[in-house]
């Protein structure tokens, strides 16, 4: 039972990514777990066409923060909301509920990070058909 | 001897970050240690002008993603070495010596994330007058 250990991943290009074609959006992977040698990071930039989101979620096991790279896009943690512009950040602490919403009509770009990259349960816990986040946006 | 809570700090923009200058470089500081409430998460902005750097150094207790956001830049990564385009990542793992270096005769701009964001002994530790790394470039 020898298994080869996989070659130190220290240098991902944006042409080395994982790319993963959802409904309007489309995400770039560059470490999670099983995907280079991060343990403690998870790094992934995302693109939302128009209309794209990701509705209101937990990361139940993970601290995030999201930054802004091209486009606006509605934030939301818990009832607080920001319309994010190039170079603004949010952060979103494990559990806390959060949405991100590109209503401007055009495409945005932004990165998430988040911490640990190795949890014992779901990435993400879906919240948007429950109160009082159904009503709130 | 009672405290008032900081207020929660969910939302950073590009106007509310700490910037710091030093020789060549400008750091934008949107979460750091007594700065925003992030305990996992270390997150700047920094940019090099031209002969800008961070010379090899290790992170003791920190891992580290590098992002490089605009121009080139020329990172190692203990002894490997990659020119850095827009998109491009790095990850060093706490205590890997590595260094970054602005000789592309134009402005670079790249983020840098660490965790964790609460640490006992020193952000970082100097390593460029030593060997190997004194004579590696």
């Amino acid at each position: 039972m020898s298994e080869v250990p996989a070659p130190l991943r220290r240098f991902v290009s944006t042409l080395e990514t994982e790319a993963q074609h959802l409904e309007k959006q489309v995400n770039q992977w560059y470490f999670k777990d099983g995907l280079g040698d991060s343990e403690s990071l998870v790094f992934v930039r995302a693109k939302f066409t128009a209309g794209g989101s990701h509705p209101f979620h937990t990361h139940p096991e993970m601290d995030e923060i999201i930054y802004l790279l091209s486009g606006e896009m509605e934030q939301w943690v818990e009832r607080e909301k920001r319309t994010l512009k190039p170079g603004d950040t949010a952060y979103i602490p494990r559990g806390v509920v959060h949405g991100c919403y590109n209503d401007s009509g055009a495409d945005c770009e932004f990165l998430a990070i988040l911490t640990p990259a190795k949890i014992a349960g779901p990435f993400s816990v879906d919240h948007a058909h429950e109160e009082p986040w159904r009503s709130l946006r």
